[in-house]
């Protein structure tokens, strides 16, 4: 379910950016594993001062008529009820429409209106698919003007999370996440990260313990945290506070002000708080930083689902539901 | 600290908006209960099509000096450290600025560079008095042009918030809150809204919880529950899940997906899943329906604090953080 990423970032890094009308707003639609890709590419567009938004819901937010972004609808399947519903209403606005997909109706859209569009390799769960579905919106944006080449960042990505990974040998990642998920056991993690990277990193560990260890997760950023959050870490009782285990996601390219924060916050809660642990991000571009402190959590959760027992790839419930809806 | 809010909303209604040039993007920047009040108004600003986001932390967006958007500074101290720096960085861009304190370093700012604000109420926690900051974000909305008279949803607003509270007799607002204060007590609250109205109002009580409770509390929402955090709560092991307590905003406004949605999603943690409780919106308005769901947060957080003998007002260890930043 990880070994394969380090792959797709070089996979996509190849990729020739489709042709697209210049652009200078975007909006991402999709859901879970697809949508979360989405939360990936706006972080490299702030970081190159690029407006990239995300949607995860049915239709289009109603400024969508007044701002006119171009929708990149990404859906690992195809099929994704919302991410349909999402096309739909862009259609209707006359917006222009990128797709991101393995094929299903998506792709058939797509194909049928001309929409420019990548196809990813097929036979994943979406969430193991991270790479091919980030490198892939990451060029749509290329496609349009606005963004440079992203092959750089992509092959950094590559090689830093690989060496994470360890090459056939355990890599430091794992032990590292070895030592967390232990903590972890029998907690609900609470993630929490900063600015950019940090912050989705510390979504994908949420969702990632969620869908492969089958448990409740939560997360939330920086300075924020500080404004509310701590007051209930601070003070809570016993067996509240027993509940949970906090995971600190650090970003080498965290502000002063950030990391004095952490450091304090981390003092006030020593005595009173549950486990904290810190994991921090490595390699420079803003992309590479969130790969490997978000493959941190891919590995964290796989562990968790080993010590619990529980198969990571299937999600019957998710199954029956769709099924029931 | 709750019971002058529907007070708050009238007062509100009768300010005149400032004068302001024409804008069409809004972003607030706030941090605790002066942030979260530029959340409200991005959720009636969404529901009129028009474009406002929240920005929590120190500096702007990268996207800030492409997009262009009215800064809204809202500090309820007019002292937050994240804030001043947001205008800072608001004045580097020659971005237009328009503010909304009690006074403060902020109002200072204001005068000198003759920024058009809104000077609210004094003397409340800054969470206390969500209505005032509410409200004057969306007349600064309506000074730009880009939203119609507020007034009626602002007086729908009181209307509504005061028949929930009873007026001097408990209202049945109270004792719904009641019930779930019951069912959360010695839990971790997980709150779920959907879009919107309920989505902020899910926010609200998480934070109204951590600062007035002194409890940890997350939220999230659907449809992206569905596609990830659901696999938590559905197979999470019993003694994880009897840690929580889910309470679901339900809202008038929400579509027919997402009410089956919850209705099924409820239906499948039914036999599994900790204490599932819901609070449903009243009113007309986006403004009426955030507000109500929110002040049923307001109450239990405060019932929350009862139960466990803490003090709602006071946030000591915030005041430690700051005294030592």
């Amino acid at each position: 379910m990880i070994e394969g990423l380090p792959d797709q970032y070089r996979w996509a890094a190849r990729l020739d950016p489709p042709e697209l009308a210049a652009a200078s707003s975007f909006l991402v639609c999709g859901m879970g594993g697809s949508g979360i890709s989405g939360d990936f590419a706006a972080v490299v567009g702030a970081d190159a001062g690029i407006d990239v938004r995300v949607h995860k819901d049915y239709g289009l937010p109603a400024w969508a008529g007044a701002v006119r972004p171009l929708v990149i609808a990404a859906s690992y399947s195809g099929n994704t009820a919302e991410t349909l519903s999402a096309v739909e209403a862009a259609r209707r606005l006359d917006l222009d429409i990128a797709v991101v997909s393995t094929g299903g109706e998506l792709a058939g859209i797509a194909e049928d209106n001309a929409y420019p569009s990548i196809t990813v390799p097929p036979g994943l769960q979406p969430r193991a698919a991270l790479g091919y579905l980030v490198g892939a919106a990451l060029q749509i944006l290329t496609g349009a003007g606005a963004l440079s080449d992203p092959a750089q960042a992509l092959l950094e990505s590559a090689n830093a999370t690989e060496s994470l990974l360890g090459s056939g040998e355990p890599g430091a990642g794992r032990d590292r996440a070895g030592s967390i998920a232990t903590a972890l056991e029998g907690r609900v993690p609470i993630i929490w990260g900063s600015a950019g990277p940090s912050a989705v990193a510390a979504q994908r560990w949420a969702k990632q313990i969620n869908e492969n260890a089958k448990l409740p997760a939560y997360y939330s950023t920086m300075p924020e945290i500080d404004h509310n959050e701590l007051v209930g870490w601070g003070s809570a009782p016993a067996e509240v506070s027993r509940s949970a285990g906090i995971v600190i996601l650090r970003d080498k390219g965290e502000t002063a002000e950030i990391s004095r924060r952490f450091d304090l916050t981390v003092e006030l809660l020593r005595d009173q708080a549950p486990f904290v642990g810190e994991v921090w991000s490595s390699g420079e571009s803003a992309l590479a930083r969130a790969a490997t402190a978000a493959l941190m959590g891919d590995l964290v959760s796989v562990l968790l689902a080993e010590v619990a027992g529980v198969d990571p790839v299937q999600v019957d419930i998710i199954t029956q539901l769709k099924n029931r809806l």
